[in-house]
């Protein structure tokens, strides 16, 4: 009966694990490129979850290790170092036949691998929406941060010490109110682009590349301003069960809130720096109200503007289940795009997006994580800018 | 786009008011009985929620608030008490036309209603099993445990003290891991019979009063191990927020999980004591698993074993939405009863149900939450158990 069953038992099996990683499951993972044997590609930061150091160019190292999958069955499975040649890249091979995890359909899945102790491995795989940001708030880790070890320190930046002081100093001048989603996400992106210098300008050249560094740098502040803001709290005993569990609800409840309307401000920001007309949460029919209309709601409800001037965009952080929500959103507009943060997506679910008349806007960085044969269908976010831009001149 | 935003909007209203209430809605407050005016009936352990007394008997009271529905709009409503004549409660009256939380669409919703001073009220229906779970889960209330104040003690019975010694002595004999749902179920309904002085008789007289008591019973020494389980990690200072918030996850979590299976124990218990016979969890096609079967797996699966003494059981606490789950359990049995704690579901939905096939077990004193056109299509335990009796006799 209880839902979610699954992201809480990968959220206790991380807590307890010594070392644990995610990603997202990319097309190349499963094969489905073609180029070799099906395996997981791991971030070269991964190391420390089945070495003792990182491995050294010039030769192949390996580990076999037995790994659960799902508190269910067990695959002896090898985890590779590869640092001949020009290679210089880890992966975890060998699943036997009938590995559920590598299928096409896993494309887009966050897999999830726990070290419990030097013998002990398990692994999970979780491919609902709901269960992906389930385990990633619980956690407090933007989707952006995956592919690396969890709870391990961010890598450090150029920028990362002045950023870091003037998010201190921004913390340290807020009042006893934690501050609206809106303000943080502004504020992050302020802050930002003072630590690196950038000006409008400087954004526009890399819109794909900055949205990421927004969205992260916003979960860091946000994580500096929820462990200001609590710190007295949980270093004081509480009094009785209760008293815990209505500081962790807010806690949770908090982090789970905060992704919900981050992406979109980002976005705003970003189609303002490019001068391009827009209206967020337009109203369309009854009560819809999608995420971004260009040019705008009058033009949208005005019947003699030319539909092929309209441009609808979806924002979702996830979306291998929820892209169905925008298809009834604004009906003057057959093609509906959705930006996305979603790391692959499987070529099944991208055929029928195809069907529906969704067109899919994504991160640059992340459309090797698509299969190859729908890559030409997914804009990166400068494409679908200069798209807009072109009708509107 | 978040998910379950309404269930943490309702947790954290709760948490910051003076005080809380929850109950679900009847068919008897929307009015679908046609015997008064609609409007809520509440408990008369309510009464801190709206006066500094309770109301005494030979003379009406009644204040009128200021009530925020959803944190949206505002109804100028009235607390009443009535205790001239024969009667002596209380309902909440006045909500104006186009009031939408007193449709029969809202039998079985829950209503929380929070004092947040003197002068403001917040109000919240949760409609979907998931939020209305959520919420439960989060505040830790078990849904026998609602129609009451939140968070105030539980009203004191005879066997209490004796029951809490017994309870006391169990969670100070447990090793350091936290037992399983089974344990913590059978461990409850055997230390209630024992300070209650119960026998299989006695349980045999009251089957839908006693699964009601266990719940009960189980819900309290769930938070007692849970209590002493966490005593110590609470009572000291948490270094930062990464090790807060693995605990937090760890105690909401566990939460979550409890309800799960814990009916189905409960359930299984009573059959035998009427030593019924029945398989859970048996397999019927594919790979579904139904609560129950009766007589038996084996039975289910010999095609020459009469369809018409096969009957179907399932178990959900909550079910109004679920209730369609249970539909392809088990194809051979086309009537599908289902067991559920559900306070009340509307008249559309039962038609919805009877349409397929649905057949509603509930707890005896829950049958008056429902639409009374539809009582008589509803039987109590203890009707359901002498039907599988009959069949199997």
């Amino acid at each position: 009966m209880p839902e979610n069953d699954l992201s809480r038992t990968v959220v206790n099996a991380v807590n307890a694990a010594e070392v644990a990683f995610s990603k997202f499951i990319t097309a190349n993972d499963t094969g489905a490129t073609g180029a070799h044997q099906a395996g997981f590609y791991l971030h070269k930061s991964s190391w420390p979850l089945y070495f003792d150091e990182p491995g050294i160019r010039g030769s192949n190292k390996d580990k076999t290790v037995r790994i659960k999958w799902h508190d269910d069955f067990e695959t002896e499975s090898r985890f590779i170092y590869y640092g001949t040649g020009t290679r210089n890249e880890y992966r975890l091979t060998r699943f036997g036949r009938d590995f559920p995890f590598l299928r096409d359909e896993n494309v887009g899945d966050l897999l999830v691998l726990c070290k419990m102790n030097a013998e002990e491995y398990k692994g999970y795989v979780l491919s609902s929406d709901e269960d992906i940001d389930n385990f990633l708030d619980a956690l407090g880790i933007s989707s952006p941060e995956t592919n690396r070890l969890i709870k391990a320190e961010p890598p450090p930046d150029e920028e990362q010490p002045l950023l870091q002081q003037l998010f201190s100093n921004y913390v340290a001048g807020l009042d006893r109110n934690f501050p609206q989603t809106e303000e943080v996400a502004d504020s992050a992106r302020r802050l930002l682009m003072q630590a690196s210098n950038q000006q409008l300008p400087d954004i526009r050249k890399a819109p794909d590349k900055e949205i990421l560094r927004w969205i992260d740098a916003e979960y860091q502040l946000f994580r500096d301003i929820e462990s200001d803001y609590y710190a007295e709290v949980i270093s004081r005993p509480f009094e009785n069960m209760d008293s815990f569990v209505q500081i962790a609800n807010s806690v949770l409840n908090r982090r789970k809130s905060r992704a919900g309307k981050s992406l979109e401000h980002h976005l705003s920001f970003m189609f303002e720096a490019f001068s391009l007309r827009f209206k967020d949460q337009p109203k369309t029919e009854g009560k819809k109200r999608p995420d971004f209309i260009f040019p705008g709601e009058d033009e949208y409800h005005d019947l003699s503007y030319s539909t092929d001037n309209l441009i609808f965009l979806g924002a979702k952080t996830t979306c291998k289940d929820r892209w169905r929500q925008i298809l009834n959103e604004a009906d003057r507009i057959k093609t509906k795009h959705l930006f996305t943060l979603q790391q692959g997506i499987s070529s099944g679910q991208l055929k029928e997006m195809r069907i529906h008349g969704v067109k899919l806007v994504v991160p640059k960085e992340y459309i090797t994580a698509y299969p190859p044969e729908h890559r030409d269908e997914i804009s990166p976010l400068i494409d679908f800018i200069g798209y807009v831009k072109e009708k509107q001149s």
